[in-house]
């Protein structure tokens, strides 16, 4: 694991949410993607070498929307950047984490992605993610 | 904000815990450090230029301890890395944040932090901290 990629954060309103981080982290979103396949919009803020995702439902049935219902705004996974994403998905399989994706999906922001069940990790939802070259 | 410097899960039993983010980042924790004023255990791993810092409870009226009881297990909250806690906290009172505590208070890691409410921040537990020179 390289680094923490990006924090992803369910918000109800993107354009509220954009303004608020805006303010909290003194600088604007640097870029915004719909990913239609998980119903989701999204921004992009910068930290350093980190990011900041928010991530609001373009339909009820997005994931991001089934979130919010159960549990409100806040924290919705936390991405890792891994160099390479088939290694790592078998090297946690056999540490006996469950993958909910074998097969990296193509993810916002230029990304392959898989994602580990919270059951096996805590609670938190775990993102690997790795630039698409 | 300089970059996230860490990740705070709250956890039920941290020795059950290490053992699973040690298989989850390919290393196990690198300082264990208990924290009397908040009632909290941490253990600490690094990932590249950031950390993940478990947090369990070390006694019932230790704010984890009251976090996983209405919440359950998960993340609990993202701390920034800033330069000059103070004037971040100006800037952000000025912003209309709501600051937990105004007068930065010393936490794990060697830090100085406060918090500001989740109300004012999309339901995301914020902490700001800086290095003790």
């Amino acid at each position: 694991m390289k680094k923490i990629e990006h924090i992803g954060i369910a918000v109800k309103n993107l354009e509220v949410s954009n303004l608020i981080f805006e303010k909290l982290l003194g600088a604007p979103a640097y870029k915004f993607e719909d990913v239609e396949s998980e119903g989701v919009s999204t921004s992009f803020f910068a930290v350093g070498p980190n990011k900041i995702e928010l991530l609001a439902a373009t339909n009820p049935d997005s994931p991001i929307a089934k979130f919010i219902e159960k549990k409100g705004e806040g924290i919705h996974h936390i991405a890792f950047e891994v160099e390479d994403i088939l290694s790592e998905i078998e090297r946690l399989k056999s540490e006996g984490f469950v993958v909910l994706n074998e097969v990296p999906k193509k993810g916002a922001d230029n990304k392959l992605v898989v994602f580990l069940h919270p059951k096996s990790t805590n609670g938190v939802l775990i993102e690997l993610c790795q630039e698409i070259k």
